[in-house]
Parts: structure tokens; C-alpha cells; sequence
């Protein structure tokens, strides 16, 4: 019953991909090219760093969930921007861990 | 009929958290307390920058997964090691796009 | 015959960090606080990096000079921030790298 | 009476550079190549922004001198690596920030 919010946006992604540069924020990082778009992961991955160690000291976790969904958000734009997408990755991730998979799944309904 | 490889991965990690730090990689870094925890989402975000240049000059896309899947498991960890979950940041992330979001779709079949 | 632009920087630094927040970059920085600065270091750090993958396949190196530039100088910012000066960091430099060291040339007019 | 660190350790960077791979840390780093040494430069990074924050909370600033010396040496290494010298960079500050610069005191004795 989960919604599988990941395969939600990259679809939104993909639509926005091919949108008028000034028509979305995704299609103008397209338009300004993968160094930007990298540029943007790396921010988001201090900002996360930064936030993580802020609800350390605070308790206050807010911003780490705010910053991480920013640093997923550029990540799946930067695959997003090289035809890739994130159940690309997921499958890595499910391959490593020995997760039930997507073919061991596709049997059973969820 | 996909897997829910986040929510199915956040549940291993969850079980690594409390276990002997020489257990496994996950426990090992949660005993290094957070700091290690964030060199390692760094280190990966720069490693998924690198390998996004390459993939760019090359059209070899294999390193961009990789370097992603390793970059979005550091995060969880990070995540699991502030009690935090996927599930947060997919909610921002559903909010912010106006994904059907999880209450919406309780009463579908998926 | 060198001249020691870190030095001189670092002075020109000092005199802005006490400035009005609107009169300079460097005094709005500050005024802005420690995580401003970080995500400074952090941002250029990655527009060295990506700089330096461009150099490597262009061949042209004006953007590489450009970024370390700025990641150093907002590193100098960092560390005027927290009251240390780059003197401090070249002290570490020279004794790892058993450089002949401040007190070692301090008989010498250079 | 200054020591030109940054210069006396590029000399020191350009011996090593042409070493065989196994006499230093920095033949090694040419030899693993461009990606390596801006793998580098990323993680110090980190390494320098999780040492300010544990500074500003804890008041102990040595480990900020220590990561930001491991920031500018692989800087330093990165320059090195493409054939540019600290001088360039520092060059392109005085250029900035109107510092006296190399040329105006190529006549003074220091």
C-alpha cells in the first residue's frame, strides 16, 4: 500500500525534462547542463551534512529530512538529465542487499 | 508490482543498527558515531559527481548507478543512525510535488 | 620576492569581518554566520572539482585557477571566522613537509 | 621575514610528481590519476566543514588547522597534477582584492 513516490517523480521528472527552460525549475537545470545540475548535488549534500549536524546539537530534525529530500531530488534530476532512473539504482541496491528483487516480486500482488 | 526497495533496505539497516559494531559495515560505521556517518555521504556525493563527468564523456552509465546507490545507502544511514526514515523524506518529497501521497492512495489496490 | 598575498588577504579579511553586513561580501558572510561560510567552502569545492574535469578534457585551465581561488578564499573566511588565520594552517603545512619553517628563516632577510 | 610555504611545498609536490608511484603519498596520487586526487579534495572538504562545526561547539580548533592543511595540500597536489602552481591561484586573489601584487613590488626588497 505504499506509494511508490521515487517512481512518481521520476515520471514528473521525465515530463518537466523535455519542458520550455523556463516553463519549470527542472527544465531550466536541464538547460543549463549537467555541471550545474552536479553543482546542485553537491550543495545539497553539504546542506544535508550541515543539518544532520545542527539535530545532533538541537534534537531539531527538520531540516535533515528537508535537505536530504533536496539532495534525492537533484540526484534523480542528475539521472534523470543521463537517461538514467532511479529504479536503476534501487535494482544496485536490492542486487547488494539480497532484497526480494523486482522478479522474485513480480508473482506475488502487494 | 514494485518493490519497495527503500522501506525493505531501511528495515535491514534498522536490524544492523544494534548490532556488534564488528557485525557488519553498517554497524561499524554507527560505532563511529555520525561524523564518519557524513564523511561517507561526501566522499560518495563526490564519487557520484565524478562518475556523472565520465558518464558524460564516455556513455559508460554503470559508475553513475553505482556511485548513486552508494551515495543514497550512505544517506539511509545516515538517517537510520538520527532515527529518521526513508519514509520521511519521501513524504517531503510527495508534498512538494503533489505526489498522491500516502493517504490518498490507502484505499487503492496498487 | 614574493609576495605573501595570503597575508596581506588575510588583513584585508580581518578588516571586514567587523564591517556592516551590507558593506562587503566578506562582512555579509559573516553576519550570515558559520553554516553560510561552510556551504561556501563546500560549493566551490565541488566547482573546483568539476572545473578540473573540464581542464582535463578541454585542456583549458582558466576555471581551475578561477575555483581554487574561491575555495580557498572562502576557506580564509572559515578560518577568520572562527579566529584562526592561514598562518596557523601553513605552520601545519611546513611541519609535516619539514619545511624550513618560520623560526628556522627568521635570521634570514629574505 | 615570511615563509613562502605554498611555494616551497610546490617544489617539494613537483619532485614527487615524477617519483615512482610507490616512493610517496603524492607519487601514488599521480599515479591513481586525476579522479583520485579530487576524490581527495572532496572528502578533506567534508572533513574541514565537519571539523568547523565540531570547532564552533567545542571551542577546540586544532582539528580545523589540521583539515584545512589536508584541504590545500591536495589542492595543492590537484594544481600540481595539471601542470598549474599555487602562484597562479594567488596571482588571480591579489588580482581580486587589488593586493600589491607580484608585479608592483618586483622592485621592492622585502
Amino acid at each position: 500500500m505504499k506509494v511508490d513516490v521515487l517512481a512518481e517523480l521520476a515520471t514528473t521528472l521525465e515530463q518537466r525534462k523535455t519542458a520550455a527552460p523556463d516553463s519549470s525549475y527542472v527544465a531550466s537545470l536541464h538547460a543549463k547542463g549537467l555541471n550545474k545540475i552536479l553543482e546542485k548535488v553537491g550543495e545539497e549534500s553539504v546542506e544535508t551534512i550541515l543539518a544532520a549536524k545542527d539535530a545532533q546539537a538541537s534534537g531539531d530534525k527538520k531540516d535533515v529530512i528537508y535537505e536530504t529530500a533536496d539532495l534525492w531530488f537533484h540526484s534523480l534530476v542528475m539521472l534523470s538529465h543521463l537517461d538514467l532512473s532511479p529504479q536503476d539504482v534501487l535494482e544496485e541496491l536490492a542486487r547488494r542487499f539480497n532484497l526480494s528483487g523486482l522478479d522474485e516480486k513480480a508473482n506475488r500482488t502487494k
